[in-house]
C-alpha cells in the first residue's frame, strides 16, 4: 500500500481534521503536504458533502445539506519542481472505499437546495443507497439492478493563478448578475460560509474566503468535471497555474452515467486514490493545452447491450430551441424515465438510476438546425431481467 | 443478396429515377414499394446531396451546394399491417459502397452557404475525399489516417402524420420568426424550391410541396439523427404515425464522429442498405416511446488508446454560459483542433477528421453549475504514429 | 471495388475455371496472376470443397465429399520483388458473399470419410445449412440461433520451397507409417487423384501432383491454419520461401468456433476477399519469425455474456493423460455440448453449433501435472433467449 | 468491508496459523468455518508456496523451493444446507492484495524441481518480482512493461466425495506407474511430507494424509483450473460433492496468461477475495454439470492491440505428431519468445512475460490432421513502445 500521503477521520468535519483540507480554490490556499515527480502515494477522502449524507432510508439529509460546505477536497499537494506551464502527469492508479464505509449514495436535491438536471420535473429531495459488493453496488432503494463500479474522482485539479482565478470571478458574477433573484442560483460566487481553506487562519483565511472560488463547476484547470471515464488506470494530464502545482483531489464516486443528472447523482463515496505524478516541462505550451487531456484506463466495464434513447432540443412545452444540447439530452433521459416506468420502477428511482448507473450519454448530432440530438444509452446487462421491447 | 426494392442510378437526379424517392417529409408522399412484416430487402441510396460532391480536390462543389436538393431519400416502404401508435422492428443488416462508387466526402460547408458547428472559425468551403479499403478508409486530404469504419444511416424514419407535420412547421416557424435574418437561418422552413416527392405531380405536388417539413433536422420519428452507433446490426425501433409506417432511409455514412461537427461531416456515401422490418403491435403506448430507441449492432469498431479533450461553458470570449452543452462541445473540439495542429494538421484538417473519424462526444457533467463539460475522445489506433504527449 | 484478380464461376469445378487455382502446394504450381507491392485487389474463392456441397436439407453431400478435390485455392498470386527470407504484408481488408450465394453450410463428416475432433461420438454425418442476413447468420437446422459474423480466410500462404516441401513430406510420411491402416488416416499423403495445379500440364502436372503436399494442415507458411481472429482488418506477415511469394487463399468462413472441430466446421462459403500486399525485405531474420504472424481486425463482434466450460486431460473412459490439451478441450467441448442439450438442442445440433458460432477456445492451464485445462467460452448473446443457469 | 471469515498472518506458515487451512483434498478435512448461503464473506490468503518465496532478486527460493508444501488453501467453508448434486454459486466479487504485501512474483521452475513448460529450453531457476501500482503491475526484473492485472484465483474448488478421491488416486497413480522415474514426475501422487489438514490430528491425520490428492492438477471440482478469465466479477457454478461443500480457495494471481506456462507463472501473490455463495438444489442434474462452469466478470483489461503468434504439432526436432495441441502451443510460445529477443529481451525474461501477461492461447484449428494450430496473442498495449514489425 502507498504511503498515505493525506489521511482523513470519517468522523470529523474537514476543519476538524489533523491535516485539514479545502473546499474552495485559491492560489494562496498552503499546501497540505508536499512530494517529489515520479511519487506513488495514497490520499484518503471524504466524501463531497463531508459526510451530511447518512446510511438510511431518510432524505431529510440530502434535503437541508449545507451546499456552503461543498465540496471537501484532500490537498493541496505541492509537487516539487513543478512550474507554470508545465503540464502535470498524474496517474490514478487505483480508488477504493475505506474500511467500514463501503456504501454511497445518489441524491436527488430539493429544487430549492441545489436542484438538478431535472430539478422541474423531480422537485423533492429523494434518496438511494448503494451497498457495494466488491467490484458492485446494489441498492435497496433501486431493485432488480446490479451495477459493476466505474470509479473515478469527480473532481481533481490543480490550484488556479490569482489572474485565473480573478476571471472565473469576473464572468461567473456576470452570469449571476442576468438573473440575481433565480432558484437555484446560475452560479454559486464566493462565499466565506462554512470555507475551510486548509491551514489559513485570521486575516489571511478572511481574504482568501472571500475571493476563493466556489468547486461546484469544472473549469480550466478541471476541477469538479464529474466525467466518469476518468477512471482507474487513467493518464491525466493537468495544466499547472501556481508554483508546485498545488493538486488537489475529492468527490470520489463509485460510479456515475453521464451528466450525473441528478446533481448528487453519482454514487457518492468517501475512500482513497492512489496517484502517481510526474511533470511535463513546459507541457502547455508544447502541445497547446488549455484544458486537460486524459487517457482512460483499461478496466472499465465492458457492456455488449444497450438500449439508447434519442432526444431533441425540442422542450416539453413544444417550443423549438436551436441546436441546444442541454434540451436534447434531457429529452433523452425523459425518455428513458418514461420507458423505465414501464417496467415498475418509480420516476423517482429511475432518475436516481440514469444518475448513478453507467450510462453513456452522447452528442449524436449537434449541427442538423435547428434539432441537436443527444443519446442515452443504458447497459441492459445491469438488470436482473431483460428490459428490450418485445 | 436481398431483392433490391428501391433501386438507384448514381448518373441521374433522384427526380429522374426509374422509382423517385423524395427529400421531403409529408403523409401524403405516395409509398415507392411495399413489403409485409418479416421481409429482408436491400434499398439503394445516393449520397444526401443527390450526387452534386465529386471525387476530385476542388472544393467548389461543396461551396455552391444546392441545399434545397437535400436529403435525397429511398422510399417511402409501405409495410402491410402498420398503423399509428405502432412500433416498427428495423433491423438494419448491413451497409455497403455501390459497385464503382467505393468513396465517400467530407466537407466544410461555407459559413454563407449551410455553416457548421465551428463555422465562426472555419467559414470557407473545404472538401476531403475519402477511399473505402475495405473496412478501412483513407483521404488523400489527411494524411496519417486509416479508421475503421462506423456504417450507419445518417436518416431513416417513418412519416409523420399531418398532426406532427403541423406542429413541426409551427414550432421551427416559430424558431425562424425570432431572428429571420439570420446566416445560417434558425431552421429551414418547406420550400417548394428542388422538392422531390415521389410520384407526385400537378396541384398535389404543390400543396405537399408547400406544406412538406425539409429533412434536416431530426425529430420525432428519428430522420436525420446522424447516430453513428446506429450501425450494422442494430435493432430500431420507430414509431408508426400513419397506416402503412411508410419507412424512408438515405444519408449512409461510412463513419461519423459524434456531433457531426462540420455539418456535411460525416464520410458522405452513396450505398445500399439491407433491412428486415417487423411490427410491434401498439409498442408506441405498450412501452412509452415517443421518439426511436436502439440497440447498437455488435461489430463496430473496437479501440483502446482514447485521448479525451474537455470542454466547458465559457465561450471564446471568455463569457460564462449556463450549463450550455453546445458550448462546451463546441470547446472540446476547439481544444482538439489545437493539439492536432501541434502534431502537423492544418485547422481544416483537424475539423475535417474529428468530423468523419469515429471519436465519442460525450456529455460528462451537465449540473455542475454553471458549467457544461463535454468530452471528446479521438481513438488513438486511427493514426500511423503515437500521437500522446510524451 | 477494387479489381478482381482471381474470378471464379461457381458453376464450374476449379479445373475448369477459365484460370484454374490449385488444391495441392507445390512451389512449381504456375503464378495465376501477377501484383506490385502496394496493390490492392480482389480474389473470388469457391468453397473449399469446390462446391460440393449443396443448399438442401440431405446430408448426402457431406457423406459423400471427395475429400481428394480439397482445399480449392485461388491462386498463386506472384508479388513482383518478393524474395525468400521476406515477409509478406498482407492487409485483409474486407470479405464477402458473392451475390445469389449469400449462404454456407458446417457439417458433420462420417467417421470413415474425414471425421471430426469428436467423430468417436458424433460418427455420421450432419450438415446445418446458414442463410447470410447482412452480418448475422441463420440456420434453418439449428433454431434460436442468430450469430454475427467473424469472416476470415481459413486458409492463406505463400508456396513453400522444394526444401521446405521435402521436410513436410518426409515428417508427414513418418507419421503415417506408424499406423497406415487408421481411419481416419493420420495425415494426408501427396495423391495426385483429384489434384488441381493451375496451369501445369503433362509430366509437369504429373511429377508436380506425385511431390506435392496436401492443403489440409495448416504448417509453417500459415496454409490451413483456420483461425477465427484473423478476421476482416488484419494485418498478417507471411514468410516468404520462393521468389513471387505466390501467394493463395481459400476456404473462407463466415463464422467459425475456436478449434473448428467438426472439421467441416466453420460456416463454409464461396466469396470474395480484398487484399493489400507489401513487403518487407528480410523481414524474417530481422524479426526471427517462422511462422506467421499477425494482428487482428477491430471489428469482431464483441460480446459481454460469455458462459464457459472446462476441460481436463482425463478422458471419458476415466483414464488419466498427460497435459494433453486436445483431450482437455475435447472434455470442454463435451461439456458444453451435454449442457446445451438440457435447453433442448440435439447432440447433433450442439456439436454443429461450437464449431460454427463465435466461441473461444483456451489453453487455460498448461503446466499443472498431469492435467491440462482447456476451456470453452459460448457468447449468450447468440441465444434468442437465455441460456443461464437459474 | 465483508467480515473475515478466514484470516491468515503472512509471517506464519499455514499450520501455524489461529485456524488452519490445508494443502490437500480430502473429504474429511474438517470445515474451518461455516456460513449461510446469500453470505457475502472475506477470505484472506497466503501465496500457493506458504511464503517461501521473497521479494529480492536471488532466485535461490524459487530453485529450492518444497513442493511439498503446496497449494496452502484458505478453507475449507462449510456451506449450510449445501448438499452433493446441488451447484454452488460463487460471485467472485472482488481480490486485493493485503496491506504492505503489494507484490508478486512469478518463477520458472528448476527442471529438477518442478519444471515447466518449457523446462527442456529453461532449466533453470529465475525469478521476476512485480510490484503492485494500483491496477497495474511493473517489474524491475523486466523493463518496460505494465500491465493491468486480471486478478483471479487459481485454485477453487469444493472437496471431493471419497468416490472421487478414490478415482483421482487411482487414475493418477496409473499414470505414474507409465514412467515412474521420470523428472519432473507425471503426476504427483499423495505424500504426507509438509501435507497440512485444518485441525485434523495423530491417527487421523496420518489416515487423511496418507489418502489426500495433492492441489497441483485441475480436477472436476475445479481446483487449480489456473483459468485468468475466472476474474473480479465473476459468477461460478461449482459442482458440490460433500454435504456442506466445503469451499476452498487459494494461489491468487495478480495477472496470468493462458497456459501460466512457467508453471510458477502467474503473478502469484498472497491476498484476500470477497465472495458471495448460493445454492441451486439438485443442479449438477438440472444442468448436466460435471465440471465447474462459470460467467467471466466485466472488468478485464481492455485491449485492442494484439500480435498473434502460431504454432503447430511438429517438434524442435522437426518430428510430426497428430493433432498435439499442447506441443502446437508450445511452439507458438517460443515463436514469440523469438520475436521477443529481437527486441532486447532475454529468452528467460520472454519467458516470465508470457507466463504473466494476460496474453491469449487459443486453440485455434484441432481438426486439420496431423497438425493441430494454436495461437498466443500478446497485447501490445503492455509495452511502453511499439513492438509491431515495420
Amino acid at each position: 500500500m502507498p504511503d498515505v500521503l493525506f489521511h482523513v477521520d470519517l468522523t470529523k468535519p474537514m476543519d476538524e481534521q489533523d491535516i485539514p483540507g479545502h473546499n474552495r480554490w485559491h492560489p494562496d490556499i498552503p499546501a497540505a503536504v508536499s512530494i517529489n515527480p515520479g511519487s506513488i502515494f495514497r490520499i484518503e477522502c471524504k466524501d463531497w458533502t463531508d459526510g451530511q449524507i447518512h446510511n438510511n432510508d431518510d432524505p431529510s439529509d440530502i434535503a437541508h445539506v449545507d451546499l456552503n460546505r461543498v465540496h471537501v477536497l484532500s490537498g493541496p499537494v505541492w509537487v516539487n519542481g513543478a512550474e507554470p506551464g508545465d503540464l502535470l502527469v498524474v496517474d490514478i492508479l487505483d480508488i477504493g472505499a475505506l474500511p467500514d464505509s463501503e456504501w454511497g449514495f445518489t441524491g436527488i436535491f430539493a429544487r430549492e437546495n441545489g436542484g438538478g438536471f431535472l430539478t422541474d420535473r423531480f422537485p423533492e429531495a429523494r434518496k438511494a443507497i448503494w451497498d457495494f459488493e466488491g467490484i458492485y453496488a446494489v441498492s435497496r432503494h433501486i431493485p432488480g439492478v446490479r451495477l459493476p463500479g466505474v470509479l473515478h474522482p469527480g473532481l481533481i485539479g490543480c490550484a488556479p493563478s490569482q489572474e485565473l482565478l480573478d476571471e472565473w470571478n469576473r464572468r461567473e458574477a456576470e452570469l449571476v448578475a442576468a438573473n440575481p433573484q433565480r432558484i437555484p442560483p446560475l452560479a454559486n460566487l464566493p462565499n466565506p460560509q462554512s470555507a475551510v481553506l486548509g491551514s489559513l487562519k485570521g486575516a489571511e483565511f478572511d481574504r482568501v474566503a472571500r475571493e476563493a472560488a466556489r468547486t461546484v463547476p469544472p473549469r480550466e484547470h478541471g476541477g469538479n468535471c464529474d466525467i466518469k471515464n476518468l477512471s482507474k488506470g487513467s493518464r491525466l494530464y493537468l495544466p499547472v497555474y501556481v508554483k508546485g502545482a498545488k493538486l488537489s483531489v475529492g468527490d470520489l464516486h463509485f460510479c456515475q452515467g453521464d451528466g450525473e443528472i441528478s446533481f448528487c447523482g453519482a454514487i457518492e463515496m468517501a475512500g482513497w486514490i492512489d496517484l502517481h505524478v510526474d511533470v511535463i516541462k513546459g507541457g502547455m505550451t508544447k502541445y497547446g493545452v488549455a484544458n486537460p487531456i486524459f487517457k482512460p484506463g483499461p478496466v472499465e466495464p465492458k457492456f455488449s447491450q444497450y438500449l439508447v434513447f434519442e432526444g431533441i432540443s425540442v422542450d416539453e412545452s413544444g417550443k423549438q430551441h436551436y441546436l441546444d444540447a442541454h434540451i436534447a439530452y434531457r429529452r433523452a433521459c425523459l425518455n428513458a424515465i418514461e420507458y423505465l416506468q414501464h417496467f415498475g420502477y418509480t420516476g423517482d428511482q429511475a432518475y436516481l438510476l440514469l444518475s448513478a448507473a453507467p450510462v453513456e450519454g452522447r452528442i449524436s448530432g449537434i449541427v442538423d438546425i435547428p434539432n441537436a440530438c443527444c443519446t442515452l444509452a443504458i447497459p441492459l446487462e445491469i438488470f436482473d431481467r431483460d428490459l428490450s421491447p418485445a
